[in-house]
């Protein structure tokens, strides 16, 4: 069944649809009328079932919540040193495919394009309408947020927020012996906090890695492979999944 | 360092490079010239430094052989239900990034483009272009084989080459219970073979399912997340790397 986040309160007795985009396509685009049943997401991530009142009014009311929670147990951020052209658009919408609660963007010294303030703010709006439309189609809980930092010390700082930082590296794990990361997630708790960094097309320098270090990201591989930089991410948060939902 | 496939024998004294592509990146792109190193790897998934000789001739010598093995150690097959338009590349080159050493092709119920052999022949010389690309920049051993079928029961016939047949479907994974994928990863062995069977965009049928299981498939999840038919083969690559390469 269609699925839309709503921006707004469950608790009221008539819901009254105001976002656009949203208006757009339930109206215009599915048609729906009096009577027709969809699933709206309120920002408390609980789905519940509604249905038209008035497509008119564009208004719906709550028949009944639905128990249905496909989050990742974990909350996982995506921080990627800032890719080139349409890159950051299909890092975000696959990696809400996979479950990240958070997309963030990071200047990194190979990163070409450099951002200001104010290129980084509609960079954001283009990224948040992607990661909304991805996490309807992926029928998810939450829209993941978008957190762009136009500067790398306070993206460093940051790491203090999380339990576990990770950044993507060449490693050599050595054979029969498990991988940084493999070992890492097998003491992961429900609930914690992870940050996985990727670098941009070019790669993380040696100096990234050694401030990153220094912060408490600690270097995990992800195979022997040579990843591109929009697959990388998309490894680590499978991982995540097979690790936590999969194997536990 | 830059990486070819090379179609020919490792043991000739002197390597003249033939393939047209393949010139036109080494002498033209690179401007290769005399003493020059590059990788080549020939069809016996070796890699070897080799030395330009004459940047006219296009002759190379090997200089030594190279203890350099990326591959998975199993074979991995991820066979696709024809997607519409461009997407079979785009998960045919993030397939072989993420180790597949096969990709193909089928005609599923909900295929929306209808193939015939003469159509098939052109996708597949196309598909050979962006997996042997792909290869190279993931620094590959092998050019995954591309194996395009327009008839559904010889798809289902080849379920017998295979170790391990996985279908990917929705599945109920009860809570704190190891998923169907997760206990057949675990009792996988080196040089097995295995096949990732995925639905086009509409998805995979029911019927499709039963007779995909009478001939030996094992329906697994991967997660509660609707993923696009491009994301799912990336999710089951993945899984396969993280179980085998880093977690065993």
């Amino acid at each position: 069944m269609q699925q839309y986040f709503i921006y707004g309160s469950p608790s009221a007795e008539t819901i009254e649809i105001t976002d656009k985009d949203t208006i757009k396509h339930m109206f215009h685009v599915m048609r729906l009328r009096a009577g027709d049943e969809v699933v709206l997401v309120f920002p408390d991530g609980i789905k519940r079932l509604a249905e038209v009142v008035d497509a008119e009014r564009r208004t719906m009311r709550i028949v009944e919540e639905l128990d249905e929670n496909v989050e990742l147990p974990v909350h996982v951020t995506i921080a990627c040193g800032f890719p080139k052209g349409d890159k950051f658009a299909a890092i975000a919408q696959k990696a809400t495919e996979l479950g990240a609660a958070e997309i963030c963007g990071f200047p990194a010294e190979r990163s070409i394009v450099k951002w200001d303030d104010k290129k980084l703010a509609k960079l954001a709006e283009k990224l948040e309408k992607v990661v909304q439309g991805a996490a309807e189609q992926s029928k998810r809980n939450i829209v993941p947020s978008i957190n762009l930092v136009a500067n790398k010390k306070s993206f460093v700082d940051s790491f203090a927020e999380y339990d576990k930082v990770f950044v993507a590296y060449e490693e050599a794990a050595k054979e029969g012996e498990k991988s940084a990361l493999a070992k890492a997630l097998l003491e992961v708790s429900a609930g914690e906090k992870l940050l996985f960094i990727f670098g941009p097309e070019g790669g993380i320098t040696d100096k990234e890695i050694e401030t990153f270090a220094e912060a408490g990201a600690v270097s995990v591989g992800l195979g022997p492979r040579i990843m591109r930089a929009e697959t990388a991410p998309m490894y680590a948060l499978s991982a995540v999944s097979y690790a936590i939902e999969l194997s536990k």
